[in-house]
């Protein structure tokens, strides 16, 4: 059973066991909200490792491939590892029509949840991304999609994404090794924190997830909000 | 000897032999600029397949995951296959600070070329790229990347880009399914025109190249080319 508001990022980097990533996988089940996968992930372990940690847990599992091509070919891709995930990532400004349509109609179809990058929490997302925010929030309300990706380096922002896409669950990139606190996100409105290395790096991952739970815990409650699910 | 001005895409669908594709690439080895390996290619056939390709041909070869990610990601991702690639393909929108600085530094430092997404061959391209173009090319000019992406579909944006960014090559994708002739991206101002299933999906696939090329040679002349480099 899942619970909690964390989302941890599994990213190994080159020559890593798979072995040191089942294991995490295996200790946290059913302490977090989910794991997300991502580019260093499947180019080091293939569709097979995503399967194969699959086998060993029934949390959410997310995809982050930051998609961003044409729709058939996102299509394509994700038909590839399709039977094994629950949501998968893409980028808000690649558009509606000959994309992120495609796309969802395809999701949708086999039940999988999309999520769209609206803002980064780098410095280069103001380049283009923060100010066409407006602009990537009504594609997102075309798509509507089940999340919205929006960076927890920069709180505003995603105070801005939750007032304008209140039906939409936020995930917030960005905690740990950013510099960000682990609930600050959820006090600006996001819905999950995504947190790597914070975690999977940690000397005891299980502890680490679970001190961050319990801070998650106080916040929500300080929110009013009874308790995490 | 790579020759001519065409980029072959090799995108196989899902379940199709590696055979297929190093056949092709075996075939068309020297006849073409170079050959672009994607997501659906990577996700088949790991990292092992461009190594296996990169065994049978010397070509420019260029992975395009459109990469669109932070930078130390992006940099642990073409890490993982930095040794059998000439080229890598971003999205400009990502920006330069923690994003494509990062990566155009570390391709520097391997000698591996890196072109960057300012726009895109379907209609969505509309909803926030195209309108951002300028935006996008003050991105590239402080990566000052060694090509730029921009579609075939949409001449008068290839020939925009051109005439802002004469240092760049252009590539163009779009050209065959998505009814575009091929030549008409050079025509506009395009360096390479990457054709995908035009090609590998043809009865004879050397035969589509040879008649491809020989048209692309008409057009360059014309253009007072001399001949296809």
């Amino acid at each position: 059973m899942a619970g909690g508001r964390v989302i941890v990022a599994l990213d190994p980097g080159v020559g890593e066991p798979l072995s040191y990533w089942l294991n995490i996988v295996s200790r946290l089940c059913g302490g977090v909200a989910g794991f997300k996968f991502g580019l260093p992930f499947l180019l080091s372990y293939g569709v097979d490792g995503v399967r194969v940690s699959r086998g060993l847990c029934g949390d959410m599992f997310i995809v982050d491939l930051k998609l961003a091509d044409v729709g058939d070919f996102m299509v394509s891709t994700v038909s590839r590892f399709i039977d094994y995930v629950d949501g998968v990532i893409a980028h808000g400004f690649i558009g509606f029509e000959g994309a992120l349509r495609e796309l969802k109609d395809y999701l949708d179809s086999v039940g999988v949840k999309l999520a769209i990058v609206v803002s980064m929490s780098h410095a280069g997302s103001l380049d283009v991304l923060d100010v066409n925010i407006d602009r990537l929030l009504w594609v997102a309300d075309r798509v509507r999609p089940w999340g919205l990706v929006a960076p927890a380096t920069r709180p505003h922002i995603i105070g801005y994404v939750r007032s304008r896409a209140p039906w939409a669950k936020i995930l917030a990139p960005g905690v740990g090794v950013q510099g960000v606190r682990p609930g600050d996100a959820l006090r600006a409105g996001a819905d999950y924190e995504i947190i790597g290395r914070a975690i999977t790096r940690a000397p005891d991952p299980l502890k680490a997830l679970q001190t961050i739970n319990l801070e998650h815990e106080k916040i929500l409650g300080g929110m009013g909000v009874e308790r995490v699910h």
